[in-house]
């Protein structure tokens, strides 16, 4: 009994983390989905990749976002692990708002996907540079 | 000597859904040395990723499964940590096939890649989504 | 009290696994802002992701890596939860070295990216095969 309510609590813990990884990864899914559209709409069929500027932004969009994943995902999660569950979920939430200004700004304009850019990068690193930070001062504290 | 048992039961409960996300990477695995045989069998030496329209289509059977990596994985293991380890599994099984079938659509044609990619689309979206209704319910449920 | 300890043991025991996660997410990052770098340094801007081979090289680092991630992080982690948290992070200490070698190599030229490749792709495939049989052993024994 006892156990199952711990565990309970343990999982409560990480539900807005979980909620916000999937609310980006519904917003990821979205940029394939517009991939796709793009293909038919500039005449870009699989499996080319360039030929049309048009196409080739919406395409990076997806491609730029696939390949901050990682670095977003595994950070945003070991932060909530080993630190702030809640403080995880609020910069996950501002990576979230960042990739949609990029997404709408990079699909008008090359230079427009600098500022959704910018925001996520800065959530990002603070994600990263503060899990990293805190893992490193639980490992010294661990060895005294 | 509980809390021991109690974490071999714990990790038990996963094992099912780790064995299938081994599995799914062991696939992209091959899929990874099958672009690496492309550019050889059909004279596209690395850093060049176009060139050649069959190994286009080698190389997009790979891309594609990564960017649809972070979705599988991630839905599989939060469905399966927040509701059910052997729904996940089944589920991850049957993406897996969709992207057997995918792969060696893809390898012949263009067009021969839908099927395989539909299920494992739908693979997908019933773990993202059955997770993010679930944690949806659970926050909910909590708050009570 | 005693959750208390039990679950900071816990805690700590993942410690160095997450430090080495981080330290391979930081070395990505770098292989990230080096591509915006050489967009300027070789006059091929945003969206193309070709035109300069010098570019197409420092491009590929990262793609490549990112494409090598998911088998790798996953893999790391299996191992450290399933199996061994030490030789997980040794592995993983391996794969970043490794990682750095192909980086500075292929920077330099397609031929001298192979040690580094070679040194990763081990690293990789002991921790995703040891997983994968360790996860064998475990639920062979657990139907037993």
């Amino acid at each position: 009994m006892a156990s199952t309510i711990q565990e309970g609590i343990h999982m409560q813990a990480h539900i807005l983390v979980a909620i916000i990884t999937l609310a980006a990864l519904l917003l990821y899914f979205v940029m394939a989905i517009e991939v796709g559209r793009a293909r038919g709409r500039f005449g870009v069929p699989a499996p080319a990749i360039s030929g049309h500027v048009d196409f080739e932004r919406v395409f990076r969009v997806q491609a730029n976002t696939l390949e901050w994943l990682p670095l977003f995902l595994v950070s945003l999660w070991l932060f909530a692990i080993y630190w702030s569950d809640l403080v995880a979920a609020g910069l996950g939430l501002v990576w979230i708002i960042g990739r949609i200004l990029y997404m709408t700004g990079y699909a008008k304009a090359a230079e427009a996907r600098s500022l959704g850019f910018l925001i996520q990068l800065v959530a990002t690193a603070v994600l990263l540079l503060g899990a990293l930070g805190r893992l490193i001062w639980l490992a010294v504290a661990a060895s005294h």
